[in-house]
């Protein structure tokens, strides 16, 4: 049943976003745009749709919070993949925009993206003007300089760091980078439902960081082909991550931890959030 | 008298950046926020002050749109400086970002500061609920891969063409690179105002342009020192430019014909507009 909902939810977010892209010409950052944003797991936009879902919001307006989170987390991604940045050539299993295209390009795509995910926030279908303005206002803050963009500069900090980083510091740069990210599609969610935060967020920080275990494991076990990008690279680089600050066992234990308390979170909602605990099932049990 | 207002402008927006972006730490990517907002002419930031102004919308207030639209236009100049696109060292007399920092810290120092665009306007200051995500959705548009980023995509396009630009393919390039951005301010000075936004539009249209074609003319007749950026840059890369099509006169002779427009334009404002029509003026005159 989680599979389907998700399932439909890829389908849905899909179709929304090649919608609404259309508006776009035929030149390549255009063309960039509906690349880049082809494909990935939608799990961000998921959690919009679901979290709405709780409350009785339409699927159609909450697909404008779903596609504006999936159009950001595909900006970090073609703007992360840069050889200025991490360097990746694969991503989703396909060349990432700069090997497709050029770096000029990708920075484009990348710089175009996440103006339209604003776009998309701001348009009238999206719910009315306090909900909007507090949908852009909260995802300003959770992709910005004190946000996601603090969790990359961060990381790249992390790379010239004389000493390799404590939990704390690991916990905190993830959580800026990937954490804040995957927070917001429920806060928004809430807004759209106007109704109170603060449970949504509590599942979204579990789950988030459950999410970057599962990856820093996922890393190390993992199939490069089923997950369709290099792998092993952090451990290469000798970068701290939480399989080699808690070792495999701790790592797995602290991610069966971190989801049980997001289904605890899950309580005010009852039997209506069975697709949001699965998901915090899924986050860890995930291949790719 | 216009000196003076510009000079009281361009102090008001630095004090109030400054102010905001305190918000961020001491990380690099904040300090090169910090560092790629300071300085400029402030145009369009004087712009949004003015338009606004001819409505009487404290200048607090609009602070907010001037602030924006200076840190839009200064994150599309980092990523625009970047060696992957103009590859400029220089800007403002000092290093560009990526020769100060890094080219990491310069994509994400503009990433940072397109978000931040956002998220002042979502601010309660900037205007009630229907203003601010009016002015999302507009500066969204008039940023995003239907304006100023088509802008640069043409522009790299240009490049690589067989044949050089026409008038009307370099007019269609420069109004989407350069004029939409100054348009825009204008357009947020009447969001504000609850305004007919008509005549400010074809007053920003007019000295967009002309603005372009000055900077055209810079390029041949300016110095650099005073520029404080590399000049004749186009004219060495074969580019098409207003004056490679118009020749010397012709291009100043159209540029002082779309002055004479904007101050057409600005007849409905009576003596209120006097500032603005000074900047057309100074768009022309202008030694940087």
């Amino acid at each position: 049943m989680f599979q389907q909902a998700l399932g439909a939810a890829q389908g849905a977010i899909s179709a929304f976003l090649a919608e609404e892209l259309a508006r776009f010409g035929g030149d390549r950052v255009a063309e960039g745009m509906r690349y880049a944003t082809d494909g990935g797991k939608r799990l961000r936009g998921f959690l919009a749709l679901e979290t709405a879902g709780l409350f009785d919001v339409p699927p159609g307006q909450a697909l404008f919070a779903a596609g504006a989170v999936e159009c950001l987390h595909a900006y970090s991604l073609v703007h992360d993949d840069l050889p200025c940045m991490d360097d990746d050539d694969l991503r989703r299993g396909r060349p990432t925009v700069h090997v497709k295209w050029d770096e000029a390009t990708a920075v484009l795509v990348g710089d175009a993206l996440q103006t339209f995910a604003f776009e998309l926030l701001a348009d009238p279908r999206a719910g009315d003007d306090a909900q909007r303005v507090a949908l852009v206002a909260s995802l300003a803050r959770a992709s910005g300089a004190q946000g996601m963009v603090l969790g990359q500069a961060q990381d790249i900090a992390a790379e010239t760091a004389a000493a390799p980083l404590t939990l704390a510091q690991i916990t905190e740069l993830q959580g800026n980078k990937t954490g804040r990210l995957i927070e917001w599609p429920a806060e928004a969610g809430a807004i759209l439902g106007r109704a109170d935060p603060a449970p949504l967020r509590a599942y979204a920080r579990a789950i988030g960081l459950a999410f970057q275990i599962a990856d820093d494991i996922l890393d190390v076990e993992g199939d490069a082909a089923t997950a369709g990008k290099a792998l092993q690279k952090d451990a290469e680089a000798g970068k701290a991550t939480f399989v080699s600050l808690l070792g495999l066992a701790g790592a797995k234990a602290r991610a069966a931890e971190l989801v049980a308390e997001a289904e605890a979170a899950l309580s005010p909602y009852g039997k209506r959030a069975h697709n949001l605990a699965a998901l915090a099932r899924y986050i860890i049990d995930r291949d790719k």
